[in-house]
């Protein structure tokens, strides 16, 4: 093994990799605590970040390096670095620098735009920027996927290594029959889910999130949990930050998102530290990711037993909403509505909004759907499949974050992730044997345990699909995630 | 003018400065936000910031775009640029990059261990990190001084440029005779001023210093306040952030660290940016930011008549602390006794505070003076200035910040901060006529307005020292501050 040039090959993406946390901080700042004027310098900030780092990621030295450490004989976690670093080089090179750097300027002033634009209800507000940044997308995408490639594909795989459209898309659309038919049933049954009463106090929201953190196993001394507009976790090992926001008539969105943060942070905090921050221990796809967050989200702290467990701790917070029991907190936080906001959905409702956005986000990125239309293609759209109306901007085109910060072909990783949690979940409750006995007792180290043997541990020594395919047992299918969900809901609303 | 030449230079050094900003937010971030377990990722990526920042302040084109702008015809501003950029880029050179970056990451990891003896009251806990961080400091030095140069000026001239030893030394030890006798004077004198009494809760205490940065012209959407270990201020332009710190038994302490940063902030805020973030349009040195946070804390916030303006304010939210009206409050942020904590300390004392800390320094980067005796040398001299025995660490040599965050040749600029204050403010007293009557009535809009035109405007346009002569029509000179120290406590105490 030549020592020599594997170590300078590390050495150098080790620092690439310090840079990358760096400009993760910048994000989760901005987001959480930076002053509404520090918008420009901050555009400038991350634009040089995105430049000194491109540098390293196509230093010229890499190609050499990688040339010959792919001739030599190293073991499979050095392997799969230098398969990391070449796949990264490989699509550094592929972008200018300048294109890059404009890049992370320009969406990293449009947030700040978006999130007024949102709060004036306005996408004319909002319309300029998206127009570039999509114009810079598609220069990106074109420079990625060259003269024959598909451009969504190009900027999928930057999310989802590996995936490609042919695959996804009739793997998501094939959740839309049985999630519809499953709204039917739910709607023409008509059973009463309790809605909680009452108003809830920021403080008391926050209490009750950091005791289900703690139940969950959240090492404060790792991480810390804020409030930002868009719930979102951040940073990687030990330094691994989640965020949730306050509703004060719902206490159950500042609950459930921590949980999901958590899933992500859980994730992070759990891939293994035997290499330091090479490529190797990294997350390995935003699929997977989110098929940490879902699955802690709603397997566990949506199940049965987990709400039995947790309702004298809710209840004892809040006397008043309305709730009596663990059955009571079970249905609130599965209750089943036809809503505008996608972070906010029920578990039949999620896939159906994230394939809206797939389909959007496809054609503006090929160039078949044009910004100025956006509006009323959502709204179009949005009525077709939810059969509402879209009553405005902030309920509709203008509710999600990801478009202002360059986020194209990371929708669909969320509907990937619920298909991955649900074909886990399968196979650690095989494995585990009273999954159920368990999370009754509000006890889930066990299920952590398996997660972190299975899927975390291994960072990225796995393409994504193989280590779903390892941790699962299974073949990538839908199957599991639909037969949870009408298992479910049939018992639960007695369908 | 070589316009593209220009152009070239000043579109790298952007780059660089706003690597720098980023720099500084880690900073803030590891003092302010960061978990515990942070701290070894945090050095990492303080080490690849300092990596690609120095690649950056050495690249060899600098070189030769100097050499040509400098022999071309440009304005004033462009040719300081030129001028600050030959002056980073010639110190940069000199230093390795591996030198640089472990300096970076060595401080960064000392901060979280100097904190930890700090609580633990154990300087043998620091004493190793400190020992390393001084090797690194002489080794940087001995490559800026070359074989014939000054190690300490060498350090100095980073924070203070232009600065030696041989100008400093005599100025600051011209000090001491007459703040001694001063202090003799009003220990003689016995006079009684007055003790807070009670438990003054966090939240009155930052609702008050929220009140105070308001009126003082603090403008948040540039910035924000919280809490850390030692207050400090953070960032540029319009992100300016400050710190304070909460004692609650004290809120004076609070109340005062937040108008010292924020006199630094105000600085940073008031820094014209006609040619955006270049080099000229930066704070010119630390010396002369201490003149602002100085000045807007004693001369301006510690004076009888905004004492008297405050006191309605202070009083409504503390009304049993045991002071009644103006005088009271005059007297009480104005006591005079011997601590040991140079960052608590009244105006008679600080600048013996840090004539301690300067004699010592200069020991310990010339290497006279070993860590192993620095605690026993600390207490020895201490007593030997100040008459008191050092009960422990954390009440002596483990007080202060900054050693453990390679800041040498940094205190002797908080004495020359106050010399140039008291000068700043005999000029604008003068020149306002009646600013007396003004904070009076708390109004320091006027007071701003001619440090913004007289400072803050000219970033680093002028040398230090001639930016201070310039706004205060003096040469360098003491006796204003000891005038302006014997004259208010002559008249406060009936010396």
């Amino acid at each position: 093994m030549p020592d020599s040039t594997y170590d300078a090959l590390v050495s150098h993406v080790k620092t690439t990799r310090a840079l990358g946390q760096i400009a993760g901080l910048l994000s989760w700042d901005q987001e959480v605590m930076m002053p509404a004027n520090g918008a420009a310098a901050r555009a400038e900030q991350a634009a040089a970040m995105e430049e000194v780092s491109h540098q390293r990621r196509s230093d010229p030295r890499l190609a050499d390096w990688l040339d010959e450490l792919e001739a030599a004989d190293l073991d499979a976690k050095q392997a799969a670095n230098v398969r990391l670093t070449r796949r990264s080089y490989e699509r550094t090179c592929k972008i200018p620098a300048s294109l890059a750097a404009e890049l992370a300027r320009t969406t990293s002033m449009a947030q700040g735009i978006w999130a007024k634009a949102r709060a004036a209800n306005s996408f004319a507000d909002f319309a300029p920027s998206l127009e570039q940044i999509i114009q810079l997308k598609r220069q990106e995408a074109a420079c990625l996927s060259g003269a024959d490639g598909n451009v969504y594909d190009a900027l999928l795989d930057d999310f989802e290594p590996g995936m490609t459209v042919a695959v996804l898309q009739p793997l998501l659309e094939g959740l839309r029959p049985r999630l519809s038919a499953l709204r039917e049933k739910i709607n023409a049954r008509g059973a009463k889910q309790p809605v909680l009463k009452g108003t809830f106090a920021e403080d008391a929201q926050m209490v009750l999130a950091r005791q289900l953190a703690d139940n969950l196993g959240y090492d404060w001394n790792s991480g810390r949990l804020d409030q930002s507009v868009h719930p979102f976790s951040s940073g990687t090992a030990q330094d691994t930050r989640i965020t949730t926001r306050i509703d004060t008539a719902d206490p159950l969105g500042c609950l459930y998102s921590t949980v999901h943060e958590l899933g992500h942070a859980l994730y992070e905090q759990g891939i293994t530290e035997d290499m330091g921050l090479t490529p190797v221990n990294n997350h390995v796809s935003l699929g997977v990711h989110e098929s940490q967050s879902r699955l802690w989200e709603n397997q566990i702290a949506r199940s049965r037993p987990y709400c039995d467990w947790f309702a004298p701790t809710f209840l004892a917070a809040f006397p008043d909403c309305g709730l009596s029991n663990g059955d009571d907190l079970y249905r609130a936080v599965n209750r089943v509505e036809t809503g505008f906001i996608r972070t906010e959905s029920d578990e039949v409702h999620y896939n159906l909004h994230v394939l809206l956005r797939f389909e959007l986000e496809r054609e503006l990125v090929a160039g078949e759907l044009d910004v100025t239309n956006l509006e009323a293609e959502w709204n179009r759209r949005f009525e077709r499949d939810f059969g509402r109306m879209v009553p405005d901007a902030a309920n509709g085109v203008l509710q999600d974050v990801h478009w202002s910060v360059g986020l194209f072909g990371y929708f669909p990783t969320y509907s990937l992730g619920n298909i991955y949690a649900a074909q886990l979940n399968v196979a650690l409750c095989d494995q585990l044997g009273d999954v159920d006995d368990q999370l009754a007792r509000g006890e889930t180290g066990q299920i952590l345990s398996w997660l972190r043997e299975n899927v975390h541990a291994h960072g990225s020594l796995y393409a994504p699909t193989d280590l779903m395919q390892r941790a699962s047992g299974q073949e990538l299918s839908a199957e599991p995630l639909l037969n949870y969900l009408e298992t479910k809901y049939t018992e639960m609303l007695d369908l």
